[in-house]
């Protein structure tokens, strides 16, 4: 049976769930994967609150959809981070409290344990999200970073989120870092390093979303060939790149949107993500999760490309021969 | 007449500067660049004695060799950056001193404006050199970077450098910035913003540096068009691409000379930049200054690679056209 | 709301206007593009009779279709060109004379302005066509052409132009030059000269026709984010390389779906425009009027090719995003 | 008219001719082309037997489909190749015998003229088919291989397949070889030194199969230009290259649906073959016969990718222009 | 032995041959090209006093220089161009006269028959040139060029030219035409189209220059195998792509040398003509003539530059294998 | 210390051994590899006569050149391959008997025994050669070609190999394998599986010629980093793609210098092999012993080819970096 189609709520964080369902709903889909902000999915009112949950399930239920997963990039990307204004932003006062940078990473570290209770009660196997990272800004080796620095970085991973999976384990949920720049895994030799770091912890594993990997140039296949026991969960976004001699893949500090960028995020079909190797090898290494559309693009109305992306999707979704050719006719042309 | 070749001492300071006069003279060199770092060129003595300045001329001399520009990476970095431990092993006890980094920046403020005294003093009209950036490390913007925030880096860039470079304007100096990501300036598109922050101000222009543009995509030709006026020095380096379909062009945290990383410095010739457009382009623009090697590669012996380096570029270093073909002989086929 | 989607009639002009009319609006397109050439829009008869013109519009109007513009590709070619026994083939008679080139260049001259003034009279806001050029056929200097040569063909263009454009600018209709070789403008430098030679004339401005760019590897989102205030008109139509190694971007003077020519045209969406970055591009610039499909593959049955091209287009019409990512949800992964 | 659109039996030979009529049929075939293997068309029987030929048109009129040619790759093969275990599996028993290689080779010869005989009195103008080689194996010119050794191959070629030819020009039977790797012909010189060695025999040409060309790097629209009127039938197969840097366009010995190999088979439009270019070829040749999917992916469900396949080659399947468009109205833009 | 190398004299026009052959001399060519026209080889005075001819063997004789071909690219444009004053500036006034087309065609004719004279009498085999073309300027089919049209423009070639042709084959002397675009041969098919209207006329071959192919991406090792039996004589030129996105293969009417135009010629090695593939296929079809270094370059000194090819090309023109391998040790790997 | 540079014999075998080092050692070579056929190394004779090894001692000292290693390509090749006509000419009468086949085999692999102890006498390290494979003429899998029938040709590899290597070892002596098309390992997947077969004998490793890899689109690096410490021996050989659309990598049955095949050895510069990440590979992996140039190119003259390839390597021929540069000065830009 083909895997189910999902849309991922956080880039619709401005209306309420019931909206959102409704519009997924009337597209088409098949499930929601709900973010953990705006008022999609509050973890504290969830572990609180039996009605709360509850409340969930039936905006989900009146509109035919399932859930698989929630997400909780925002509180997971402050507890290896270097704290600053930025993370303020992101995160709740209860979180953000006085700021003080290893307060902060402190709480929504347990805020993270919480979000493995909360989806264990709330009856999902999953939780996406972002690590952060005390390395990420020394990537481009000047001044000097050693490669002392750099292991410092991943211990510091591995200080902060082995306690954190310990939960997750001891819940039966898994964490799944979706493997991006900024984070402390964001190609397939750093995934290596921090699956090493947390020595494979069972219950570490991957968002696996490919535009993050098109404009950093790597083939997302190898990604899932190496590491396709510990994907728990597929995004389908697209990226492209859009290079002129002048800008960068660096994004010369452009905003989204900007022409000028070196690349930019786009609708899936609309990118350099190409999914039928990509469905193939998912097939290879037996995922059969939802494929969750995580949908940005800055310059096409998202009203008009949510339900083209699913269309797209749909038709790539397909399922692995079940004939053996060779062996049903002994001959092959 | 061909433009000078120079070699830069930065990656030979681990010999005193009469070593590397040596080496540079035998191999055919006609000028060292003075790193401001080692014993080639320390600006507080040049400031406090003449019979310092002379020193370095009488070694030069020796050699047979002139010298068009000193070079101030180190200090230069620390103005605008974020202080972490890794700038105190690039910084002299002087300047770290406690090592607050409000007290770092401005000490080497001060610090660069006396270099500028100093270039005056030893009769050189250059000094390259970094400024660092408040913003480098928010490029990835997640958390979410707003443009206001950047126009807050760019404003701070302002802020601390106009100063420093009226000082320049006032001894007759350039300040040639190094175009390089950790930099104010990377791209063309940041170049612009950085001359837009400083108001053009005159006295500040550039280090033409190709090698950080190849893996970066930036054709270096374009740099030269656009910003031509205000090439100040010219280094020949080189970079080359190894993508693997597994690795990133943010070189996944990997030191240089790894196999394994997207993108490596290697000796000029041996990499992904094209000279013959830029000698092109540079006699377009009138650059008659030296082409200064930057040697630096993790894989071939220096003292191999160097003299075959100078061989590469002084093949290279034509002259533009004096005949227009067309008024001299009415013929073009 | 999207823009609407149209059918150039020139390539159906074998056609009556009501036959092209029912079959177009059978197929779904909301408008027509006149061919001021065939029965379709004849200019003499509209500025002598308004039932003419009233005529026009019944057609359209029973088939519901609208109208945007009207095209004058073969009298505006006349204008500038040097005249050869081509032309006379795709002119009037009345027009064409007794050949005598100045003449009919200045008769044609006559003819764009009355167009304009028809133009007004029937509606629409715009006039596309070509100018011709007294220097295309010089384009490789061989014999030697100076550049006193070329600037020589850009005046002529503006002593030419600039008083039909005032007829124009009187009239509150505009001229959409579809840039293309053999036309004053051919490529993103021709046109700014073009431009400058006009001293940027009001009236004047273009049609975009990717077309024409792609066999002169000329990106055409570069055009539309340079001249994007003066696209007036943009014509839908599809272009492929198929070089080999034998044969030349030149055509070797082959004719159109010869399968040995260096590129040909194609039915939109089977060449090598990319339509998606050129929607962005003009969402971006605000272009709202009509994308005008011009139908022509030589290797296609019409009535099978202009339903699909409709519907690929129909597809690649999305809006501009009215959601702001980033201030919606703060969170961006 | 548009060619009719069917479906090689080949790959599902493990079901009844009835069973894979029924699924054609409801997916909207026009046409089955019979593989002579499994029960689908056994030669032997319908020269014995009127009633057996009927049957078989009886189950195709039942499901409305035609058909335009059967296929005979297996025995085919055995007429020339040096025989090996291999063989056994895809020969009955009868034609097998004791296994001697020059009696297997002889008796399949005979087959092949059988097949002949058969198609005629089946009421089909072509038999599909592999010749064999008995020079494939000593492509790589290690131990060295001269040109008499391949020249007598070539005349082995001839000396066995001339006699089988002069029976279906008798027969009024055309035999279509699929070029292909393992063939006498395999690319375009090879095919070029096909004919040559049976002096262009009237009764031999080609079966197109783009797939077999794909990752030999061969353009399959140079095929159609020089041997169009040489193609009897044309197959709809798909090939992808895969190439890792690790891998090899010669397989490493890797089963079908190994990711690790160099290339594969894809459902038609998930691979490089480019349709577009391969129907105006056939649309310029005169090519009026079946386009014959032969389905073959061992990464997809076949049920899933026939129909999908049908889909992508019913919308391509576009017909020649039949309009001179300037004549018809003497412009062009 | 390998072939001579020498220099064609027509860039170096504004000197005397003395001073060229002076410079070539001494900077190590074999041999000049001459140009007919500065002073470097007059041919009415050649016709007219043997002491002339002998005067230019005595200066190539001093400086040790042969000499196998002269050249008149000027006077051979003339014959079939329509006749503008672009053309006034080649010619003699004697040839120009009063400037009317059709006087200026007939009496350039007439001197391309004297040029095989004075060729005869000064001793060399080959006269390079061109033959201008009455249809160059009609390449791009706007206003509609029918096939009519340009079969006349290869007819009046024909009619031009053979007689020519047939003096040159009286003399015993070959009239080599430099592909080229403006002339009647500018790729593949156009000079097929041109040795057809000629029917083939034993006197015209060509000079293969693979600059003016590079650009049109032509395989100039195509044109070599085609017409290796026709290669007179081989200039050594380069060509070089710049193409921005912006410009087009077209130049954009902008001047040599400008960095803006989608094309420019480079000195030889500083372009995109691989030599290598060149000198294998020279060597194949047995040339064994002169390579004649045309150097022009406007962004590069010439005298900087000439030598510098010379070395390049000298490095690159290596001879035949004489040894077979397999024959020699029965063994390959 | 740079690596020695060496001539295989192999190609020179028309010519004595004292004539091949006459040249070589004029060249300015460093050693010869000698191949064991023509009468530059007979294994019999240097097992029967101390004299004779004595003998091939005092030529190579004579021209003051070293020895590393011996070839047996020839004789390897039968041990596995299925024997026909063409092996008759790469054997001597004694080895070639009376052609039964395993007979062959079996002479063969004694002799390949005898080949390491002659080494062992002579006084070389290294044997190179080719090992045969059962398997290879079934590499396109048709007719159907089972894993198990994979899987048999690689045990037959294992039990004629074993004992081989067994003797190799017990002689100090290691077999390097030729990884090349028609041998058990020809790319990485196939090397991998030669060693698995053999359990990563200690004596079994690898000639590493990239020459091989290039047309099959092989990485050679990756060869290099995989299998670093298995290659006992380089061979410096070059291969260029000469894809034309009509060819294939699978060489169209045509020979060596036709100019139409799909891929051709080439002199080592001239091809398609990157020396740069070759060289700096092998000093990552310590590969310190010689490289061997295996001169072979189809359309030069070897004596021409052979010094400019030897000039070309050693001018690449770099050592590794023994400088850390950020130790070294503690910076980096």
């Amino acid at each position: 049976m083909a895997r189910p189609i999902g849309l991922f709520t956080g880039q619709w964080a401005d209306l309420t769930l019931e909206e959102v369902a409704r519009k997924a709903s009337a597209w088409g889909f098949d499930a929601l994967e709900l973010a953990c902000w705006g008022d999609h999915f509050e973890v504290e009112k969830a572990l609180e609150s039996d009605a709360y949950v509850q409340s969930r399930w039936d905006i989900l239920n009146k509109y035919n959809l399932k859930c698989y997963a929630i997400s909780t990039h925002l509180v997971g990307q402050c507890v290896c981070d270097p704290i600053d204004t930025r993370h303020k932003s992101i995160l709740s006062p209860r979180l953000w409290g006085d700021g003080d940078p290893e307060g902060v990473r402190q709480r929504c570290a347990e805020e993270v344990k919480d979000t493995a209770r909360a989806a264990k009660k709330f009856g999902v196997p999953v939780v996406n999200g972002f690590t952060g990272s005390s390395v990420w800004g020394k990537l481009y080796f000047f001044p000097p970073t050693s490669q002392a620095d750099i292991d410092a970085g991943y211990q510091d991973f591995a200080d902060r989120w082995i306690p954190i999976f310990d939960v997750f384990q001891a819940e039966g949920v898994k964490f799944a870092l979706e493997v991006h720049p900024t984070e402390i895994a964001y190609d397939i030799y750093t995934t290596q390093r921090a699956l090493a770091a947390v020595k494979n912890h069972p219950a570490f594993g991957f968002n696996f979303d490919p535009s993050h990997f098109i404009h950093q140039f790597i083939n997302p296949v190898f990604f899932i060939e190496e590491f396709g026991d510990r994907i728990f969960n597929v995004h389908v976004k697209d990226s492209r790149l859009q290079l002129n001699g002048r800008n960068t893949i660096l994004s010369s500090h452009l905003d989204f949107g900007d022409p000028r960028r070196g690349w930019d995020f786009v609708s899936p079909g609309h990118g350099d993500v190409k999914w039928d190797p990509i469905i193939r090898s998912l097939n290879r290494v037996g995922y059969e999760g939802p494929l969750s559309i995580e949908w940005e693009d800055s310059g096409m109305n998202r009203d008009w490309g949510a339900p083209e992306a699913l269309a797209m999707i749909r038709q790539q979704n397909f399922t692995a021969s079940n004939v053996a050719f060779d062996a049903a006719f002994a001959s092959k042309d």
